[in-house]
């Protein structure tokens, strides 16, 4: 498994050092795993950094350190990491580092700190007059992680390429009289086989009717003559997570199939070709919705258009429809940023197609990244 | 897959309710998705369920509507089920059905749900006079969790001996010359074979040194002679984990494997002969740590003896050492509670030693649940 480089930690460390200061904190508590593998290539299911000018406190447990030794001062190596292994809590550790920066700002995360560890951190660090003051702040490390580096781009473009050249295989997989449930093992197989860590979620097999169902989870039901089979998958490679769909006909599709799979093909190819450097997220979204609407299928087509890809299989940005009251901004897509393009049709009974690629903005416009068919196949 | 009958999913509401009485709140907010699956049977990405005396509203989105649909009203339907959809987003479905609570306190999880989400809901239902007050509870769900009901310990004594059944396979695939990803891969495919939904957590094969993190991840090293190698695998089966980990020497271990492994078979032995109602958490762990440190190991084991099993692969109760300032009650571990005992020796650049199975307490005792050997099996 290979890791982001010293030199990449660095840049991403003074980044958020500059983010810090735009928005008036002298240190951030990061309680976000994907945030903190992002910042130090820990991969591990418990941590807390504590960034702050010039220093990067890292809070873990006795599981980790002998792995946290092991790559200290080596190429990929977390810089300037200052190691703190927690005795009682995580939050003890913490509230003992943050007892030494008297009157100090110090953001937390807010969408992911919950209530009762807010509670508890002020209740602890008290009101005296030098305590440091928490203050929330959104988005901070996310924000540059919407934007891939070099070395995220590398391996996203890699696990893309792998995951294309899974599908062949996952097609044949899906054969009259399977259940959906051996499919989609088949198909877990196949990334595993390939290379990837895990699956990036569970994979979904969704034969005829089931199809309906936008997240069904694989069934015992068996693939039947004339179903419509969903199938959407993505693992995770060195980290990142790469996700594909595709809807293939097991024997000719009837008309109505036929229909459908050309409008969701149409949508699909429209989003994308809409897809520049600072077009609107939601101008993306409309252009798959309008194509689906325009063929009446307005109402099948229920969820967004894409999300962003990374460390998360689902980040920002978010390729969606405006909501009434939350997205104030229009954040424009910007180079290097990665994200699904995925429309669908849902229609209750009868079943549904779905067709996901995996693109990044580029300078000049857009690369997709998963390079399979879109041709509808019959099985 | 199977769930949960609408009865008993009933009693569970039932519960809930006279716990919120117990809190003096109204209505409870329930936004953990795991405690979500336990009162609904939901096991999608996104739900956030609103419990007040005698209605139980569901919010979920596009997605998830036609499954939903499909179990009302049926033997594993949640009984009471208000259906609300999403129109703009999660919080502002909330406030909706908020905004008709005149003055009503409403509890949410503060352990799960984030500052930001609740300066949202706090900031958008505003300070008017009839405006519901929200107030923080912690663990309301969890508590009823850790004590398994029927169909509870139903589908865990099941899973434990399909995970048991899998140990003699999984031992032959850790074969001299294969990679512990190698291994790995081969024991979640045994595992998904046998009818798990997926693996609980990411396999752990860790050989010679490797075994000194208790939490490595596969690498490409292959099982060489006289490694110690542990293998920590777990599965999901109809939405609840099992937890199970052996290890096994290739090729005759030598004296101090021998020494180690015989300290942590005798710990592991010791902490289950002391489980039973009523004994503390602290207790359990303690014979385990103290049966180590009279070996000369007390350094050698620094994470705690157990964790819960349930719809979380960790959850309540955490069998560990009392930590000063935290851990106020001595909770006593009661009938139906389910967890893991598995203490371990990490031994730096030498290797590492668990042994893991899992434990309900029983109205007399203790079950062990997962029945395969922990004599030392050399291959």
């Amino acid at each position: 498994m290979s890791h982001a480089p010293a030199e990449t930690l660095s840049r991403r460390h003074q980044s958020l050092r500059a983010a810090c200061r735009a928005h008036s904190v002298d240190a951030l508590i990061v309680t976000s795993l994907p945030n903190i593998l992002y910042l130090t290539n820990f991969s591990g299911s418990a941590a807390i950094v504590l960034l702050m000018p010039g220093r990067l406190f890292f809070i873990t447990d006795f599981r980790y350190v002998t792995a946290i030794e092991s790559v200290r001062d080596t190429a990929v190596g977390c810089p300037g990491l200052e190691l703190v292994v927690v005795d009682t809590s995580y939050d003890a550790a913490l509230v003992s580092l943050l007892r030494s920066m008297a009157s100090a700002r110090v953001g937390f995360e807010a969408a992911h700190l919950t209530v009762a560890r807010h509670s508890w951190l002020t209740s602890t660090l008290g009101a005296a007059d030098a305590a440091p003051e928490l203050l929330p702040t959104e988005g901070l490390v996310e924000r540059l992680r919407a934007v891939k580096d070099d070395y995220e781009l590398k391996t996203i473009r890699t696990a893309a390429e792998m995951l294309s050249q899974i599908v062949p295989g996952a097609i044949r997989e899906a054969r009259r009289g399977r259940s959906e449930r051996e499919v989609a093992l088949s198909i877990d197989w196949l990334m595993r086989s390939a290379g990837f860590e895990r699956s990036a979620f569970e994979t979904i097999v969704a034969a005829g009717p089931n199809g309906a169902l936008p997240h069904a989870r694989p069934s015992g039901r068996k693939l039947t003559e004339s179903d419509l089979v969903v199938l959407d998958f993505g693992g995770v490679y060195d980290s990142y997570c790469v996700d594909l769909t595709r809807t293939v006909s097991v024997g000719p599709a009837d008309s109505r199939g036929r229909e459908v799979y050309a409008a969701v093909r149409a949508a699909h190819d429209r989003a994308i070709q809409t897809v520049a450097p600072g077009q609107s997220r939601f101008a993306i979204d409309a252009a798959a919705r309008n194509e689906l609407a325009a063929r009446g299928l307005a109402d099948a087509f229920g969820h967004g258009t894409g999300h962003g890809l990374g460390i998360e299989v689902h980040e920002a940005p978010r390729i969606s429809r405006r909501r009434d009251g939350i997205d104030a901004d229009d954040d424009p897509v910007a180079p290097g940023m990665v994200f699904t393009i995925e429309p669908g049709a849902y229609l209750p009974e009868w079943g549904g197609v779905r067709i996901e690629d995996d693109v990044v903005v580029t300078e000049t416009g857009v690369e997709v990244l998963t390079t399979a068919t879109t041709e509808l196949i019959e099985l």
